[in-house]
């Protein structure tokens, strides 16, 4: 409504091209935005220049970083022979939360996805291939997502690794807890099923 | 779970400042900014900069601008003795949305707030009775929001003109078009009822 020159209205524009924000959140973020103190101002458009300008893929797991090799490729571990498959570099603090994770990570960078076009070549997993060639990990966590493409990719990456002398193993599927069964899908049903693990009598 | 120092993460704390966007969001919207070409990232930071630099409040009606008076303090429009009054800049925009209205605007800048200390001294309102004064409106809209502190403004408002020779209005409160009644709370409902108009019989 306001003249397409306005800053303001500039500043809105931009704010809607972030996925997930409509056209009333970002109007209510610009007018956040324009009410902070200019010094505040600065140190968000600067965040936003630095975190670009600073940040890139580390050479070895792909997570996103800004020194090379990348703080989880040096951090000290008691599991470095574990290594944990992941899609996209945010998936790696999802995990970190959890705080019982104490080896290595790989980021793929995408999954297998005929529709999108993403086959096996497209894939890029040389970088992968000869990190557990190299590193000789015992054990390979797939954490990629339960859906239809995350399946696909740690069925294509567990062939990958047939050769190799690593146990390969994916993130357990089932009812997430403090959920109800009611509610709950039947293919997560199925696989809380077939998951299912016994409890000790003592 | 990323460094402190990690330029992600600065930036992940900046965006958790805006109201509105958790931890979860802004990490969403750290990454999708990271993913993007340099030049959109520039475009988003330096909108932020001019939006906060270039944008002031009208001197006439307390718009956000970056022309003084604004562009609806000069925009030719039929019903120039029509004054609305809204609360926040942004509430601007929600009636020009609805195409309907032609007049002047006048924005508060806040509402009568016992709460948070803002009395009839707290509201500066020398502006708007200035204004009042020397435009001669026909008719003033009241505007602010439906809650008690914007209904304590109009009631407020409503006095400070009973020496003008003008009209003052509110805005209807009653259902929302596409609602349920069954879903309406009380009060609405009452003030539904009570704000009930007649149907044409032809």
């Amino acid at each position: 409504m306001l003249n397409k020159d306005h800053p303001l209205n500039r500043l809105i524009e931009e704010i809607k091209k972030i996925p997930g924000i409509g056209a009333k959140s970002a109007q209510r973020i610009a007018f956040y935005i324009i009410k902070l103190p200019m010094e505040e101002v600065e140190k968000l458009s600067g965040a936003i220049s630095a975190a670009k300008r600073d940040t890139f893929y580390c050479s070895t797991c792909n997570s996103l970083t800004h020194v090379d090799p990348c703080e989880f490729c040096t951090r000290d571990v008691s599991e470095d022979e574990i290594l944990c498959i992941v899609e996209e570099p945010f998936n790696i603090s999802s995990i970190q939360k959890t705080g019982i994770f104490k080896g290595r990570y790989h980021v793929l960078l995408g999954t297998l996805s005929p529709l999108r076009g993403v086959g096996p070549d497209e894939l890029k997993t040389e970088k992968l291939l000869e990190r557990v060639k190299k590193e000789r990990f015992k054990e390979i966590i797939i954490a990629t997502n339960p859906t239809v493409e995350g399946e696909a990719t740690a069925l294509y990456l567990s062939r990958l690794f047939s050769g190799f002398d690593v146990k390969v193993t994916r993130l357990a599927m089932g009812l997430p807890v403090g959920s109800d069964l009611d509610f709950a899908d039947q293919v997560t049903i199925k696989k809380a099923l077939e998951g299912r693990t016994e409890l000790s009598k003592e």
